[in-house]
């Protein structure tokens, strides 16, 4: 039995890489090499056991990497192959893949719709933290990097660029648009991104680190606002003459980020919100309209698969927006602990890591 | 002075039938002469001093009558003509107008966004619940009552239908959805009216009054379930085999009831909400995926404006719902006090009252 | 090797029944048992050589029958279940399929599109006349038949339905629209039938044969017009007082139904093309408004799946609407000569013929 | 009476200038000094006698200036204000406003539906082209200039650019599509622009101008295809791998153009259609994929209203896109013949004129 290294949720407060078994390939998985992968947020909560996964499962989600062997069924690809996998790898199989909701993907279940449902690497199956990860339903989450795009260039694309996009999709964002973003860590940025990139008119940016307001200035806002610094809420009613904001991205996770979002919405605008909660949610009355100011909130998971994965490459690749800036610091993954430790605790202005494989 | 009877909201508590003077007609505007009105939840709201108006208003938003004058900007109708104006009468002139959230009017506010700013009658100017009515912005908001409708057939356009049926369309509602509705009261059964219409492939109706179970089964409900008799959410998992409902429609305006929507949801589905509430209101975390769950909420004010009213009395005239059964009761304006009495009591089994101008 | 009969193309003007061997199960299929099946007017093209496939295959593609053997991957059935497949029976791996065009799908190509891609059975695959069909991505594709309902009852679910339903669906009918329907053969029938499902408040259907006039009141029409006696495009701004419909839906494939929808078109308006066609079509001048009318004209392809197929057969378990009458004609497959004869003659009011296995 | 000039549409061949009287300003109206205007094709084909309109008529339709006069009803202005009104004037109260399809406004008629309805300007009523313009419903459709841009930089907004931008909004273009805009004068370069400022991946400009080329790539195209020297639509295969574009926009009205957008779309394509056709247009029966290709073709009429102009004018003054580049030539009202002769000519890479009123 050949062996790897992998980065292995031991127990709260405890992961470390161990060796394990390369995966056998199953007739529709493919085994991917792993050469670049990265930490999320939602990793440093599995460290915390905020989140709970098994012990003794492999985490991240965001792998880049090349095609080390292909299962039988897979077709339309070759060993050798430079690939990324989307942290969501939905089977498509499901009635909720057909039902337009393949982040939700329920597998074989009978009615087929389990929340999260497609998020499986470093959650319900191995992850990307590590030397080999086995792409389950490798034809529908296989997707080809474009030649001459270095791994730290496709590396926000499996999730934060895929999340912070989504959120700006959901929004629904028209041209002309007044859109604000809360909160500027990597997903944020990446909303800040996507709200330019659909055509929003005017964007403010909502931070209280200045390294991330700077950031978010070169991912597109025209304004930045320092939560420590101004009312945001009176702040955002002044500059748009008191009109409210078409959208607002919520891409933190808590009450009060949740709450200035609603309360800055022109009636009849949308709260878009990428945050993962971990209290109960309020809905003040008031800036709710009592239920009358035709409001929406929507909520985005992470979309995947090869056509969405595809498509973040291509606007890369034609160079609509450069996330390398992104990447402050690069680990080994013999290092990861160390990396955790310093992602845990965002130190040092860290945005992303750059996890390489190579000793 | 030309005067009219009209009712008048004096103090809380206390709403009665006044003399004022018949209205001058302004350029824009259309005198009509009101046949049959009716009075709403809101009204009731007003009367008991929850929602604050002004001392004088006459209250009541749901005018069914004749144009007696029209101003002389006013084109295309005629004097003597059978006509209805919504609840909500924006002047379609506004910024929020032309951006899509008419409700959402904000007349000549330099940025043109006001909260329920499209509803004025009996709200911001004089309303229905009187011998005349003043209707502004007539070119916009007069919709010719087609040959062979009857008053009470058209009574519930201006407000209720109208109100329902956006429930039903702000949920996005495709062929073969599974729709549950909370409440079952006047707008409750116009929005599972409306999910019939939509065609949602199997429809929950939510009460605790049998005659409104009963009535929501000739609306279209094909299943009725009573909160007093069954844990409403177990139970619709029971029955969809624990996928939830693509859409839940809330008709009241709890806590309880818009909590128990969420609940019931799908991932990927959409709660869409009708109620006028009076608290806050809490997103239990887990119901909500904590935020990860593709859910969708969404809020609609009563549409209004001619078209609206067009296709809403098009679809009674080709009979594809009658409205008249949820008339249970008729009343005299004169004896509009007793009405109110009956309504805010929901004595009697009242769903709707017709209020007619003649003695 | 075990042997089936199969209705076969030899060539054109020839298909006839032969003996062929029961196809083996790959991993990722089911083999079903056919009960019943049906004959499509794509089927006639195949026949008359209009629309060319290999000679040997087997034609069909509406299968209603029992799973006999599950390929190891397909999990969440059991053998002996009644299941349905579409007509279109997409990957879901593909580029197009998860870009939201899965019958356009385009199986492993590179870039994944090819038009008509997702449609298989009885195209570039064995079909459904014969007692075995190989149904592909089977975890897609098998709809299990709820309890209660007949083959006959869901035997125009894999195609009839789905796409004449396709055909108000892409029209964007909202509650109110005045609906014209070119043409009620089976899929107008349909398509007229998915108007009144989707809340059109008028619903005008056109043909020339009293008996499918007759079926299309049935079927939901308000106005029936026989093209043979009346003006239709006349008639019709004489209907809507000169405005026009919202959405005309094209379901015989001619440049005169094509024409005549796009002339009867509000400005803004949505045309809605089923038909397939056998010429280059011609946009008029003027009804196209010169390129300024702000008109829309889609097209649809039979939407397939399992998820699809599901809420189909939903509608019709909550009896929304019953297409048995369409059924006009039984044949044993034996017969299936007799029956194309009759069918591609259109003779004896034929709609639709129910085609069973038992000899 | 106090008089003005006015460029006069006298018969095909002649437009010129003459004085008349400065109108007086009804209730809803409002009188703008024009201080900037241009020149459109539309012009050109009015010039021609191609687009027949009332001898006697001020052309002219994009009118940028100061209000003279506000109509007693119309409020929130104060004259001395800078403002633009667009080419499309609607009322916004008739059913057609009402309805989604303001640019089809029908006024008064008693359905409200009329093609091109909303254009008024220099076609049902006197124009831009003149020292005053009356602007019919003003409260709808005066829209002011923020400060800090100059009449130039807000000249495009009135036409070329809303008409440029729904182009692409039309084709409901997506993060990551593919598109290529067919013709890149005025109009195709704001299509162009508008196709980057709603997330397109890859933007492809067809045209046989090098200077038109050179400025699509300054308006955001990454690629651009000379169609004297390129099989464009073999090209864009090859380009796209065989895969097709997501959407085509076609931007002159031709049939050449119209069928080369057909040819090139991906199954389930969009061809978004800007041109003014002077002919039928025939639709190959290949490219259509005889109608089961899930391709949708729209047409869009440049949209108006105070709100869209909002819209153009923040994402300029927000610096999304500078259209300056675009004026190329300059000239006063009194020399309007010679700018309509070169305009009409194509002379000297003319692409828009800006026309002063100074002398």
């Amino acid at each position: 039995m050949v062996m790897m290294k992998a980065a292995v949720f031991v127990e709260p407060g405890r992961i470390e890489i161990q060796d394990k078994p390369i995966p056998d390939v199953g007739d529709n998985d493919a085994l991917m090499r792993v050469t670049t992968t990265t930490i999320c947020g939602t990793d440093v909560h599995i460290l915390k056991g905020e989140y709970p996964v098994e012990s003794g499962l492999t985490v991240g989600h965001e792998p880049v990497g090349v095609i080390e062997k292909l299962g039988k069924n897979v077709r339309g690809y070759r060993e050798g192959q430079r690939v990324i996998a989307g942290a969501i790898c939905p089977s498509y199989t499901s009635y909720a893949c057909q039902d337009g909701c393949p982040s939700q993907d329920g597998g074989h279940h009978a009615h087929g719709y389990k929340p999260m449902g497609g998020w499986r690497f470093g959650n319900t199956i191995d992850g990307a933290q590590a030397e080999y990860i086995l792409v389950p339903d490798a034809q529908a989450n296989l997707a080809p990097v474009p030649d001459g795009l270095s791994d730290e260039e496709v590396l926000m694309c499996p999730d934060i660029m895929s999340t912070g996009f989504a959120g700006a999709e959901s929004a629904g964002i028209n041209i002309g648009d007044i859109v604000v973003v809360f909160a500027q860590g990597p997903i944020g940025l990446c909303a800040t991104a996507g709200a330019r990139l659909k055509g929003a008119g005017l964007i403010i940016a909502v931070d209280g680190i200045d390294e991330r307001l700077a950031m978010s200035r070169q991912m597109g806002a025209d304004i930045t606002l320092d939560f420590r610094k101004v009312d945001v809420v009176a702040e955002i009613f002044n500059i748009t003459g008191g009109r409210g904001v078409d959208a607002a991205i919520e891409a933190l996770g808590t009450q009060q980020t949740f709450e200035s979002a609603l309360r800055v919405l022109k009636p009849g605008g949308t709260l878009s919100s990428l945050g993962v909660y971990s209290t109960d949610l309020s809905i003040p009355l008031g800036a709710f309209a009592a239920g009358l100011g035709d409001h929406r909130i929507v909520t985005s998971l992470c979309p995947g698969g090869k056509e969405r994965m595809r498509r973040l490459m291509s606007v890369i690749e034609s160079s609509r927006l450069d996330l390398k800036p992104m990447v402050t610091h690069r680990y080994a993954l013999d290092d990861i602990v160390a990396a955790y430790d310093l992602f845990s605790h965002q130190r040092d202005g860290v945005l992303k890591i750059a996890l390489s494989m190579g000793r």
